[in-house]
């Protein structure tokens, strides 16, 4: 899939073993040839789960799957699959997703209800589950706790790294360690995720519970990112919980708002924004990762609409792929949001460069600044619509000839 | 700017004088070297206009100068220039626009109120007048008739070819004539035109009435094309009436709604709809030009608004692009617009291609006919939502390197 992106981690970070959590991938040569597609991940009974899905309206059938049972919040196995998303597959997808669950159901010795999965790539071609349900068993018995980075392999499609996030928190004085993974690269926009993602923790948390301790760090994390716009039919992001910190005396946790809690959900809003920075920093073809803050919108929601105006606009991301302070087109991609702004009082800054101010060019800017400050890796643009007190960021990358390349060759 | 669309025209439409209309062009230096930059159109006294002008919330200050007396639909002269925006350029951007109408009107013995302008280029730069005020004298003196390819070529900017569109029609029995300019390129997509286009003829209608007939041709032209979903801050349609027909008996027209003017109105939105497709024809970098039909909507806005989120995917149109006939980005791009959509009844075309149906792919259905349909130059995608019976069409095109390359170097 060509070039490793620029903003590649120099080291992976090195995620410790989950007591209850067991993890085995194969290469199932699902789609991809010569590396891992198949993730395999088994949890001790009592495993709590909560998770977010795709909006999409043509959601896949593996996201159908775990929307039907999210509710009753326990889990044993979770089944990933790259190359082939089974998404528009219509009744095949269903019974695809039917004859994985049975398979994994009996390699985990648990009930189908209790099995989630997830599928990532192609949509609308069937997936061919004889490639893979006869491996499950093996996996189930040649699991092991510490194989997150393997895991984070085989659920790349065109990512160029394995996502990979730990934290270590505690509750009520008892450490808890909170592992994720994720892919993404394209297809990557709001609603929710855009991408998959899956942690794992050995608190101990009740499902209503771990689902309240979810949002805080959405709005921050998968909710901020954006590559392309495009929202995908895959988006999965699951957390599961596998209580084996009782053991150690962890309390059990049944509402998020717990005080005892409240470090829990913090390192967890942080592995999830770590996850998510690590999705857009691998968009497809970027040589920019770029912040978009929005502030004086009318409220948050219209700030957070203006700042995916210019974060979504291919004419702001081609001139930042030209390291050109092309500020005109992201007062452009303000007054396309629909939100309100104030085009008089509207100020702009690249970086800590004021680079408009009260509706025109600030007289102290110089081309020549924004042309330097836009030849950085990182790059950050600032809007201020002089309305109200409404803020928002969301995290961005460039749009380069590269990302063409590799969207027009998907397929081939 | 690179290479010339494989759509222009094998011949530009020549288009004939009309009555009351005089042109001319100058070559005024405002950033293009070497070529015209400057329209300056005298009208005869007793001109009706009406116009359509961008929804963006940051629009520039020509715009506002339209919006404020198209009003009172009388119009005397014209002044429209490239390659410098007058947006968000505050204050000294209204005092450009008093200077260059002050000017005009001088120039064309006109009040300042019936002088109407229009800006297209970079925006955030101030506009320098004084680059061609001095100018409009000399103008308006040798301003021609048949000059419409001359003024279609000075407001160009990316655009790789000139627009023009001309008809003959008729009010009660006397012969009028419509002709239209217009430029576009990038920064295109609805609502509203974000394009510059001039419409010219001699019918004789009142401003009103002149604006009712706009209406009907708007959804189906400028409202129904979208090149990279970048909404302008400089959109604007204007249609001047001079009315000389009446001195070859042709009735003034006081309502749209009239029936001597069907015939006019249906001309009118001919014209309208041949700009339109010219400025989708000339999108940047294209290599194809796409229709987009949806069918089977919940209503006519929601399956416009599924047809644009086809349209303004990157992903599709980056498939279209490397010709591959990737109809699972185009179910991700239904199910992402947020309009009902039943995922199992959904079906897809390509062409005449049935590729999917009830919510898979078609058992006929063959890669090897959707790869070879994909070789065309011209593409028509077609997807029914299985809803209701909401229709919509939208036109736009492809997304490939040039356009990434057009627009990291646009100011360089």
């Amino acid at each position: 899939m060509g070039k490793i992106s620029p903003f590649a981690p120099k080291r992976l970070a090195e995620l410790p073993p989950i007591e209850g959590v067991r993890i085995a991938t194969a290469a199932a040569g699902i789609r991809y040839p010569g590396r891992t597609d198949l993730l395999f991940a088994l949890l001790d009974p009592g495993t709590s789960v909560a998770g977010v899905l795709t909006k999409s309206k043509t959601a896949s059938a593996p996201v159908d799957w775990c929307r039907q049972h999210l509710g009753h919040g326990m889990a044993r196995a979770l089944v990933v699959n790259s190359g082939n998303a089974n998404a528009f597959t219509g009744r095949r997808g269903r019974e695809a997703v039917e004859r994985t669950v049975e398979a994994a159901a009996r390699a985990a010795d648990c009930l189908e209800a209790d099995v989630y999965v997830a599928s990532t790539g192609v949509i609308g071609e069937p997936l061919d589950t004889t490639k893979f349900t006869g491996l499950l068993g093996d996996l189930a018995r040649e699991a092991k706790p510490n194989a997150f980075e393997q895991a984070a392999r085989a659920i790349m499609t065109t990512d160029t790294y394995p996502k990979l996030a730990t934290r270590k928190s505690e509750i009520d004085g008892v450490e808890v360690t909170i592992n994720g993974i994720a892919k993404g690269a394209g297809m990557i926009a709001p609603d929710m995720a855009t991408t998959l993602a899956f942690i794992f923790t050995d608190a101990t948390i009740e499902p209503v519970a771990l689902r309240g301790c979810l949002d805080p760090g959405l709005e921050q994390s998968f909710n901020a990112i954006t590559i392309d716009s495009d929202t995908s039919t895959s988006d999965t992001l699951l957390v599961f919980a596998t209580g084996a910190a009782a053991s150690c005396g962890a309390p059990r946790i049944a509402v998020a708002e717990d005080p005892r809690a409240t470090a829990f959900r913090l390192a967890l809003a942080q592995v999830m924004r770590e996850l998510a920075l690590q999705v857009v920093k691998d968009g497809e073809g970027l040589t920019k990762f770029v912040t978009v803050r929005v502030t004086g919108a009318e409220s948050d929601e219209a700030a957070r609409r203006i700042a995916q105006s210019i974060a979504n606009s291919p004419l702001v991301k081609t001139a930042i792929a030209g390291e050109d302070p092309n500020w005109g087109r992201i007062v452009a991609a303000v007054g396309k949001a629909g939100e309100a702004a104030n085009r008089d009082r509207m100020a702009i800054w690249l970086g800590d460069i004021l680079v408009a101010t009260e509706g025109e060019v600030a007289a102290a800017y110089r081309e020549a600044q924004g042309a330097a400050y836009m030849k950085n890796a990182e790059i950050s643009i600032r809007a201020d619509v002089g309305i109200g007190r409404g803020t928002a960021t969301v995290f961005t990358c460039d749009l380069t000839k590269d990302y063409i390349a590799i969207n027009a060759d998907y397929r081939s």
